[in-house]
């Protein structure tokens, strides 16, 4: 695997390559991301990784000097997916003078995950249109996980008419449902216990909306009460329609309800897509 | 000369081109676009020119339905002037949605030309980003005439990292000084005779500040007070750094100076690139 960190020497690795498959990530990998690299495998010829914490991203309540860096351990993961070329800069590579032009997505960004992380996506947005740039791929993957960085992403790709085809790859979770997560470390082993009952929440909205339940707002309330019946601080619980976040419109049939929680100090999220019978 | 609407049809066009130099207009061409043509062939293989009225850049008090469409007449000119393929998108090719993740440029936005026409940059900054995208070029040029939107230009492709060399090419000028705009054709025969003040007066405070003087307030009020006092209406003269418009600080030595100013109806803009001695 070739590690290039000037934007530069990326740029000279990738010349003349074809198809290139972008997985941009923050470092800090687990299972999760190793997958993705796996798939992107599948996608093109050539597999190009990011390892970058982004500054633009963190609110002024998340701490970004103490997220984790395991950079070593980080490079032997990437090699063994078989990843190609990973592009690692440092802050002066990629932000060499501050970062004065932004991309600013719609409202949605200061809903759901934006409520409790404002700015987020708009330097989620920022620097993976910079990203995008510098690696130029065919096509880029991102976990469901975070889906709502991903639909700001796809949108954002389309909107901008950037040649990129945006992939969803789905969540990796642990055997009893539980969403893989570098914070699934900081629970305690009774936390850990308590943490798929996340998993089992949205499947259960998923399922009563299956047997045709149509009032959303009573199924996140209650999804809200029975976390929070169980040591669970909520942010919340959401029915929104996938194209774009939006509450659902009748007629709307493409669903994912997703959540946001504290368990303990860790804050968990996961989400679950669904469709409405026509 | 190839002539492409559509996005697909355009990328088809040029797959495999090499060198591609990029110049966006909104039509109504005048000779200033069309020395701009001629030196793009200069710098390049294939020559992309764009014609799109940009509903993003309009203000509230700007009258999009009624900015002058002179498609054929452009095309002649551009074919004549050895331009290769002209992509001039409908609006529905280009935002076939409302246009809802934007470029945000910093403060500077809002000054100068920005103070007069809000939002205008942000849409400029967005439409050409988007055209960057698709057309995909090596290089594009510029008129020096929109000076700011050249530097908002230069500085978002360095910013966002774009793979794209920004030209700045000189005012064409008429021989009297005045710098060739389609809003000149606004101006009756005495308002025309007098437009040539505005040039004169930049070229004053350049040889007033070869001269030593470095009170640039007084110039700028003196410019201002010469130009209104001939029957002009000024927005602003404004003597700023090169590199981001920002009022220049001890040392800075590459300077412009700025200015817009209604004569009659038609309000014109011009500036003048100089030098302090160091």
């Amino acid at each position: 695997m070739e590690i290039h960190a000037s934007i530069p020497a990326l740029r000279t690795a990738l010349k003349g390559r074809s198809r290139i498959v972008f997985v941009p990530t923050m470092g800090n990998l687990h299972a999760g991301h190793i997958t993705l690299m796996r798939e992107a495998r599948q996608h093109g010829d050539t597999v190009v990784a990011s390892i970058f914490v982004n500054r633009l991203q963190f609110g002024p309540n998340e701490d970004f000097d103490k997220y984790p860096r395991t950079f070593a351990a980080d490079c032997a993961q990437l090699e063994a997916a078989g990843v190609d070329v990973l592009f690692a800069p440092t802050e002066t590579d990629l932000y060499p003078e501050p970062q004065q032009y932004q991309v600013d997505p719609p409202g949605i960004q200061n809903q759901l995950e934006g409520e409790f992380r404002p700015g987020h996506f708009r330097g989620v947005a920022t620097v993976v249109l910079k990203l995008f740039n510098i690696v130029q791929p065919q096509i880029a993957l991102f976990g469901k996980k975070d889906y709502q960085q991903l639909m700001i992403l796809r949108n954002m790709t389309r909107q901008l008419a950037l040649p990129i085809e945006i992939v969803g790859s789905d969540t990796v979770r642990a055997d009893d449902g539980l969403a893989l997560s570098s914070r699934n470390g900081y629970l305690t082993p009774d936390e850990r216990q308590e943490a798929p009952r996340l998993s089992r929440v949205l499947a259960g909205i998923r399922e009563a909306a299956a047997a045709g339940e149509r009032d959303f707002a009573k199924l996140e309330r209650a999804a809200v009460a029975e976390l929070n019946a169980h040591g669970w601080r909520s942010d919340y619980v959401a029915i929104r329609r996938q194209s774009d976040l939006q509450t659902p419109e009748p007629g709307d049939r493409e669903l994912v309800v997703l959540a946001a929680s504290r368990l303990g100090t860790p804050r968990l999220i996961d989400n679950l897509e669904f469709q409405l019978p026509a």
